[in-house]
């Protein structure tokens, strides 16, 4: 199906009041459970932290079937909450038909605890690729309003995209935005990188402590890209900061924007990274396998250019927007490309795979 | 000097508007950097990014010394950009006499990227302890106002905190509150912490790569609290997420807040965390010793107090404020010391230390 039968402009508008209407649901509902106060605190008393999340993660999710549906009845829906009760295969169920690919609650670890590294997730695949993308960050904002006054006008970081049409960052609720990447024109990829870049990670759920098992390659990898240059074996990539928030969503989206240079990550799914990745690419990013592929020697330089990931290969390596070099004759890509090849160079491959992909 | 000669509640007034001012000025300086229109395309253009940042944080730091200059002009001043000009030997100057410790730009790294982790650190210390505690996050507010409306009211986190009367969050400048920590009663430590506990680390400068060097050290520690129950030789605490901000300053803000578990981190300095112990020492929290004492032995259990850190010790382990326990006869100061030992017997000591203390 052509991209053209869905009305982009429409899918952005209805995702975007979907995911402020979600976010700010979440966003109340964090408060309640820090005011203790009248019927809240009874709420609050009754149920532990982690069932208040399940239910607003849960609450969250319909909010948006439900208006997706009311607005795109056609159109197909994959949310992480009601993928995983259907789905014990894992099997990648995004096809060529309009998909709607929703993380109603990304960074479900910090919500329960408060931390503020959470949002919105939902992006539109058309053809089996991601065409609209909304990010809303409802703690990246004026969070903590004096009590009663929770109808305000919503001030969290949010992030949309359309295919083709750039990637914007607002925090009115989109009434006002700025261009992504923040910079313009964004500064090119440093010829010694990845020294000088910043770089996202996340330690993730599988912690087993097995030789050779995700934990491990994962450390090893953090560390030879944190090292000193000469270090590790040669390795160390002297990155200029390391950064794990907890969201790969959120890591995404500031790759978009300019601030996280290499985003490296193995273990998320589609939902996490849906609606980043249209953001990302139109911000002039790119994401690509976090593996090196089969048979890489990182002896050998080359300008082969690298395929992007799949939406649903779990494995993810995301460079940010960049800039021709004006020093060289490097392209953008080209330079994106380098740098992939020099993480590449650094990290152990990780073992998450998709039946089908 | 007793505290009662200095007006706290002043002191947190002008400490407030000046972290204030201070950030406001910093995010508008952002937003120049990524805004390309008239005159300021020309300073981009002219510096490159890291410039810009000295610039902004060195005249972030005269807003704030001139302003305590004026109010307090008996008081003495340390700050991070005029102390790193001036004590080649890293001698701790902070003395009995009322002091104010000041971070103008904590999170340096994120700034020059644009990453919203970045804080101005503003504290009093009066007979060498931390007395009133000023932290602003700007980023952490309705960062990407319409252009031409940078007068907004500020909105960013603002933490503050005057040693016997609490501690607080607000979103409006200060004009109201929430006290942290978010959660009233603050949970109990969980049983089995550090499981189910969320972690604040960071990777630091030092990244040498040198068996028994500080990296090594820290990877080591990180890997141990992250690791399964029951692995990495039984080191294992499967702590339920490990963040890193790039700030020590926000990392404690968090653990007030209660978001963050545990910060455990060597190497940062008294303007880093001297704000953010007195907002969570008032919140209810903690900052001992990130290393474990001489002849620790962690087959055999204790219940002796641990004492606090000292300011300038350059070493911390925080824990968050929490309520007795309902189960036990625990008390919550109990169950701190209890969360302390636990990360003692995780990690492998750091080797920073500060001359004279």
């Amino acid at each position: 199906m052509a991209n053209t039968t869905v009305d982009l402009d429409h899918a952005l508008a209805v995702a975007t009041d979907l995911a402020i209407q979600a976010g700010e649901q979440l966003l109340t509902r964090a408060r309640e459970r820090i005011t203790p106060s009248g019927a809240q605190l009874t709420i609050a008393q009754k149920l532990n932290a982690v069932d208040l999340v399940t239910e607003a993660d849960e609450d969250a999710e319909k909010v948006i079937r439900n208006g997706l549906k009311k607005h795109f009845p056609d159109h197909a829906f994959v949310g992480e909450e009601s993928y995983g009760q259907g789905m014990p295969n894992n099997e990648y169920i995004v096809g060529d038909e309009p998909t709607w690919v929703v993380d109603p609650l990304d960074g479900t670890v910090n919500y329960i605890h408060l931390f503020p590294t959470v949002c919105v997730s939902i992006g539109l695949c058309v053809g089996g690729v991601p065409v609209v993308g909304v990010i809303y960050a409802p703690f990246f904002g004026a969070a903590y309003p004096p009590d009663g006054s929770a109808s305000a006008a919503p001030s969290g970081h949010l992030f949309t995209a359309i295919q083709g049409r750039g990637a914007f960052i607002s925090s009115d609720g989109g009434k006002s935005r700025r261009a992504l990447p923040l910079q313009s024109p964004a500064p090119p990829i440093p010829p010694n990188a990845p020294k000088g870049c910043t770089l996202a990670v996340e330690w993730g759920k599988d912690r087993r402590d097995v030789p050779g098992g995700n934990l491990e390659r994962k450390v090893n990898s953090f560390w030879n890209l944190a090292g000193e240059i000469g270090g590790r074996n040669g390795k160390g990539g002297m990155v200029h900061g390391v950064r794990s928030l907890g969201s790969a969503t959120l890591d995404l989206a500031f790759v978009a924007t300019g601030a996280i240079d290499i985003f490296w990550e193995g273990g998320c799914w589609e939902w996490d990274v849906c609606a980043g990745i249209c953001i990302l690419v139109e911000a002039g990013g790119i994401v690509v396998d976090c593996n090196p592929p089969e048979g890489f020697d990182p002896s050998v330089s080359s300008t082969t250019p690298i395929p992007a990931a799949p939406l649903g290969g779990r494995r993810y390596l995301a460079i940010r927007p960049c800039s021709d070099s004006p020093e060289s004759s490097e392209t953008a890509r080209e330079a994106q490309d380098r740098l992939v090849r020099e993480v590449w160079k650094r990290v152990e491959g990780v073992t998450y795979s998709r039946p089908g992909l």
